[in-house]
């Protein structure tokens, strides 16, 4: 049997009952490592689950999953995701692998980044698109994405913008000269996220567009959800740039427009905190 | 402290080890009883938590949450939530009226149908706004929530449907008499929701309106998710009257027009099953 594994948003505790003792029963467990992060690291998870984890990055799951798959037929071979298996990321692709070769499969679910979010208070039936906003280079500086905000504006709902992760990424000299060097890896932080859409309103604005926001929209910067150490912070789009919310992960929504009044007053318990000397030069970036 | 706690969507073991351990150590436990429900009842949780829970139903949070709240500002009190305190249903209230009380919060999020429902293969992020689908009665049969599937479906988005509860319920005589007498719990099917989308198509086809959906629209039944017996069948709207997907809970997704390769592939593992004798008539009543 393969198991996907929700491990939750938190620490090596939010596993559940069931999903702990899956865990400690599977010949082998493979850790998927590269669409999301815990706020402990593997050796953590390995204390505290009683097992060694092997990391899975991308060129695993997607060009060598049979090594994942290996004897899971006559085994029981666990794949842990954080998150929910089917939250942020579908691991649909191990999944109709497995049915191909037979293996049966069984998935634990848990807290996913796209149900917690509504921590913060907003109303997640009133959630449209999701969209992803990438780190942009000299070259490479997409900005479709924000159509699907504007349509999700249009209709009066919120956008939850997650944040992009480059985690065993090469540099481009490492990647010509085939040397696995990886670089460290980056985590988008609320304030890149807000200092690129602010670009992007710019940009419109210049070609003598309407854009969808504004530096005054209403959003939320949320880091660490479902950690100890959560932060959550309503302000504008021009306070998200400048916005202390600590460490990865951090992720961005964009309020719809008009709120239902219980929103309102459950933003109201997260203001954006006084800004600490320092902090103005990171906001001057994206004036 | 106020702990609200997520349940998960299965039986007892899906809570998190975190949640567990804040519920062994509470003073006093709630669990709440009218938004949703687990395969397994109060006893069963009781038994595997080692506490006694206090059932709170809807007049206990909405009218009475003081009860729940007394003491929580010197000793921990949890409230426990199946799915997500936050995914289908908010708790917000409950947490401003910690708040204006001085009394801390905790959340201890964990999986929630509005995201566990990925595992049918349908892409989370391509799901717009969520609608409930209520019963019917005789007098009141609202249509207004087809206006968001309709919106939904032109920009190419799924539609999550949550489907009725009814706990607790009296009766209009028993109302009127003021006799604390309870209806059985009423849970809807995704055939009685089916059914009664299509008598919306076919009132709208009367006006000469063109209806977002028809008989044909794909569409994805599901019962039990997260659950060991959990059941998943895609086919049209109008096999979704028919189809037997056995007890509570069901949602009920209407896709959104054209799929990804991959979600067409994932759906296709779930086809619904042959037809049983008996369930003819079940959908002889949405034709």
């Amino acid at each position: 049997m393969l198991y996907l594994i929700g491990l939750g948003l938190g620490d090596a505790k939010d596993i559940t009952v069931k999903g702990l003792e899956v865990v400690r029963r599977c010949s082998r467990v493979y850790l998927e490592a590269y669409t999301s992060v815990l706020t402990v690291g593997k050796e953590a998870l390995e204390e505290f689950y009683g097992r060694n984890l092997i990391l899975a990055d991308r060129e695993e799951v997607e060009q060598k999953a049979d090594h994942i798959l290996k004897d899971a037929d006559v085994s029981d071979v666990a794949f842990l995701v954080v998150g929910d298996p089917f939250g942020a990321t579908t691991h649909s692709d191990l999944i109709l692998r497995a049915t191909k070769l037979g293996i049966p499969y069984h998935v634990i679910h848990n807290a996913s980044i796209m149900s917690a979010v509504g921590c913060c208070g907003l109303q997640l039936y009133k959630f449209g698109e999701t969209v992803s906003i990438v780190f942009w280079t000299d070259t490479w500086r997409p900005e479709s994405f924000f159509d699907r905000v504007k349509k999700n504006r249009q209709n009066g709902m919120h956008t939850l913008c997650l944040l992009d992760i480059k985690v065993k990424e090469q540099s481009l000299e490492n990647l010509i000269k085939g040397r696995k060097i990886y670089e460290p890896p980056r985590y988008m932080t609320v304030n890149q996220a807000a200092q690129q859409l602010l670009e992007v309103v710019q940009n419109q604005r210049a070609r003598g567009e309407e854009p969808a926001v504004s530096e005054d929209t209403l959003c939320v910067g949320l880091a660490r959800v479902g950690a100890e150490d959560q932060k959550v912070a309503a302000g504008t789009l021009q306070q998200m740039c400048s916005v202390d919310l600590g460490g990865p992960l951090h992720s961005l929504i964009i309020t719809g427009g008009s709120l239902h009044p219980l929103e309102t007053e459950m933003l109201s318990l997260f203001p954006v905190p006084e800004r600490q000397s320092g902090s103005q030069s990171a906001e001057r970036l994206c004036t």
